[in-house]
């Protein structure tokens, strides 16, 4: 059996960590090189204690890899997957430089000049359940944000049949392992615990992710998604609660059609493992650890808006767990390799 | 000075002991009589040991009161108040059993027919913010929802000055003191802990509080709210999220129409001690154990709509802080005697 | 490859479903019943979310195994045990019903007579760490509770080494999960969050199994242990802060004699994978959902007392993955087939 | 009647806002001047929002008052302190520069040569419950750290009347508020919540503050304290857990024992409204934002060992509550006076 050899580039943040937790227990891909420039020279084991299981020492530069993840941060992440790209290594980009086509957007979000237009092209959202084929093909696969993945995944079925108007209101509630690792006032435990607040209410990063995937679904009527994020006291999870007007005409009332909706979003994920819908409303906890994502699409009695709330793991996939799903695709392996492992409840 | 002596019938539930710690720490009030059938004849403070310097012992029958703050289930409350109605005394109920002037919207919620319909015209909606004078001029105050009190509070400047359309979307996160002190499934540590979900996805009680009390601030155009709460792994707090899409010219863009905005707010609680606007989103920490309604009215940048996010502490401004607020009214007392202490912080 | 096949009686308790998700990614072991009476005629993944991925359905009986784990409660265990020992089947008990070797000190901890004393000498203490060849060779195994696991592999090294004196404190912090999923007023959401209480004060039912376990270690000189449990507001994991004399003139002082320690540690774990000795104190949340003790043993700087501090998940080494360890050995398969995944963090 | 003017130097930790919830609603002192270098110059109640209702600006120096706090760090507390003194205002230091009679233990623990031993002399360590009427007399008060004062509490009855051995065992569990305010990879949320872990092992700065003050009340035979300290994931509250070995013929075995045990507890702290003995285990919870110690004395049946358990708010009791009581008695008020609010629960 051919092993194939992964690296991970910037392996000390809750991303990168994660990966290294699915890359170990991959059975055809062996992780063989970390680096992260903080801790350069340490045991992986040392600096994390729950991968001691790991025998890597974290390095400045990469080893000698046949596919690398990289999770540094935008910018300085293309940066680094230019050179690998040429060396003919393929890549799975945890950040957010080759996520969007549109390289004036970008640089609207993230402030600076789009650092390598020239890849866009090749780039593919790395999303399985919507560019499953693309993403066989490509060398380059831009793994999408956490807020997206359960937005899109939440709202993909009903866009795509233009069962809804393009008004779209996504209220995400995310754990604090968004936030990234590096300590401040707002992750401070004694501030976050016991505590609920809406952010980014001024425009987050996320929402052009949303609003380009959405819009692929349904070219010809450009959705409108007004987005906010909330941080929630729990260490992992998003849960997404979005709201849309039916199209006249387009959704049955009452219990059938509840049936028809549910029957259409279990016809659009038929084919694809990660994805369950659920007849209850889902628990982020349901998903701790796992790659699933659940999804429970409903229509509210009182108003006939359409409801759907999805929940997945925002570290899983929301992040390493999808980009794992990513590169069994680019390496020709069934795509739950891997990844089986139930969530850890409770 | 003439001390008042209040009651509280059934103490033994979050709300319950929330009453008996704020009206143990009011200046004009003296709190004579507990009730609670499952532990009649305990010492108030061995059953809850933050009280044990209340010294009281748990009744079976409320003695000799002044007023009386009913915190029984519906429509077992409605069976005790009445008699208390009829002997003179002043009532706050906790329960819902007088909060909907509509008995066919009350059954249909509650499923029991309404268990008094005559004290409906005499009952106030105990939201001091919208019906102050008609509190102070009372026997019967119906203390809102928690839900309800977030919401309404976020709502009303937009919708008494007609600056959104009917479509509401209220997102709301409660901690799990609001499902109450009996131990369920979904409320076990391990269970909740760690996990975020929606529920009520089929119609939540306190929906058509909202609608009633927005349907008087505008009576030409009856709102239509679509409610979705959700459990977040917290014991104290209510964040509401609401979106709405601004009347057609009726709000300016921009940073201009940002600051109207908050000016209409700032204008409409003027007068109002407990509710606060302010300049970035308000964290339900921020509450605990307070009175207040922190609330943050905004424009969302990319789509243009009206993103009002409130917060409360469930137990305090969304119960017995609020019936408080209401008694002090009912009193002729200052509203917001008793009532001045800040936040627990941290 | 001949697949074993795997029974879990009474899946529906906390301990019944880590049992299930560990069987289920056992390589050689093939989950083929699960039972649990409330649920019986239920989807395994109807009822456990995380669970979907195991296509069973929740019985009343269970079907044809080669081996038994048994979640049942003290005493019900035995009832189910005894006859499938009759049948040939292995078993292992989670239950308290074979640990300990003394009937009158069963009987005295759990108020029953011991309801099959004639099994109690084949059966077998199991922990591996400590009695890995007499599992070996068994057919029934009383897994350990969580508490003693880690009070045990903490203090085995010193005891057996005859390092200190019997007077030893055993003071434990668990997660909430330790009390089972039946919800109460003390594992209520809002009474236990922002909350650490102890409890047991009056006796805990584990303590006996700490002391015969030590007393087989150094038998001329029986072991007197205090044990204080505390409940810790977090779902997993137990923290083990043990606190003993050493005797005269067997540790040497200062940096040398903790050397010297940690040497002593290594030493006696060196064959025992699941046991990691630390140069620091260890974390609870390390061990989230694998089956690692991770133990720092250290000399007090002002007083010279031994303090020992283990850590692990009391779901995973503290009850089912010490259960799937055991039957690993019982197979004669390397003892840490299915159990490598490593923790969950953060 | 005539208020006193108070202020508190650097106000900006969670030991400052403490004092600033406590002190705005005492009823005789009046909270005149805050500073804070870090925000100088902004609304306490806009870095500190539930802090609103306090009408001050953070300043660089202190205002005219006639008491000040010191909240500044050891060493640069001395600093502020002396010239404060020097002016004929009385001070509370929250510090540990005066707590610790010993200078040479001073410069041990924390690495700096003592900064101002002239003033040990006349600094009295402001436990109320052990020191109360030098308190009344001194103008500087060393107000005790958030442990010794939870562990003092919880031994000075048994010490005192030489009922245990010299060697003890304080296994302490603290919120994470105990740590600070400022950020770091330790508390930060993800990696603290669903985690316990020990610390300080290695000798932690609290411990000579416990051994001087048991001393203190048993002068011929000097405690032998084991003192480990615990990171629990909550944010308020210390539960101290202390062992010792009853002196030869001292406890009476069995319930007459106990109840001996608890009415020398009783007896002890009969005049002290803040310290309550409790019959059952006590729960940091039912302590929040108060500033009660409750108290469980207790013999371990199974070994005889004294197990004494005591919870604070460690911001309360533990620093400024404790504070605000020792300024009561300096001031000739009642000591309980703006103390007597229940804890906030749940």
């Amino acid at each position: 059996m051919n092993v194939t050899r992964a690296g991970i580039i910037n392996v000390t943040g809750y991303v990168g960590i994660e990966l290294a937790r699915l890359l170990h227990q991959h059975p055809q891909v062996e992780l063989v090189s970390v680096t992260g420039r903080s801790a350069a020279g340490q045991k992986l084991g040392k600096v994390f204690p729950h991968l001691a299981g790991i025998d890597l020492t974290i390095e400045a530069e990469l080893g000698e890899v046949d596919i690398a993840f990289s999770a540094m941060p935008h910018k300085d992440s293309a940066a680094v997957v230019v050179p690998l790209l040429e060396r003919g290594i393929r890549v799975l980009d945890m950040s957010a430089d080759f996520r969007l086509k549109d390289v004036a957007e970008y640089q609207r979000r993230y402030g600076v000049p789009h650092p390598a237009p020239h890849l866009l092209k090749q780039a593919v959202f790395g999303l399985p359940e919507l560019h499953r084929s693309e993403i066989v093909g490509t060398r380059l696969v831009a793994v999408p944000g956490c807020y997206p993945t359960g937005a899109i995944l939440a709202l993909a079925p009903v866009v795509k049949a233009g069962l809804i108007e393009p008004d779209i209101i996504v209220d995400s509630k995310s754990g604090v392992s968004g936030a990234g690792r590096t300590p401040t006032q707002g992750t401070h435990y004694t501030e976050v615990n016991e505590d609920i607040s809406a952010y980014g209410l001024g425009g987050h990063r996320h929402l052009p992710e949303i609003t380009q995937e959405l819009g692929l679904l349904r070219r010809r009527q450009s959705p409108s998604v007004t987005f906010v994020p909330h941080l929630t006291p729990m260490t992992r999870g998003i849960l997404t609660t979005c709201y849309a007007t039916p199209a006249t005409d387009k959704l049955t009332a009452g219990d059938k059609g509840q049936e028809e909706l549910v029957r259409l979003y279990e016809r659009f994920y038929k084919d694809h493992p990660f994805v369950r819908i659920m007849d209850s409303p889902p628990h982020t906890k349901h998903t701790w650890g796992s790659n699933m994502c659940l999804i429970h699409p409903t229509v509210a009695p009182d108003t006939g808006k359409l409801v759907v709330v999805s929940a997945i793991d925002n570290l899983v996939k929301g992040a390493a767990g999808q980009a794992v799903q990513c590169m069994n695709l680019m390496l020709g392996l069934p795509e739950v390799t891997g990844l089986q492992a139930p969530a850890v409840f409770p």
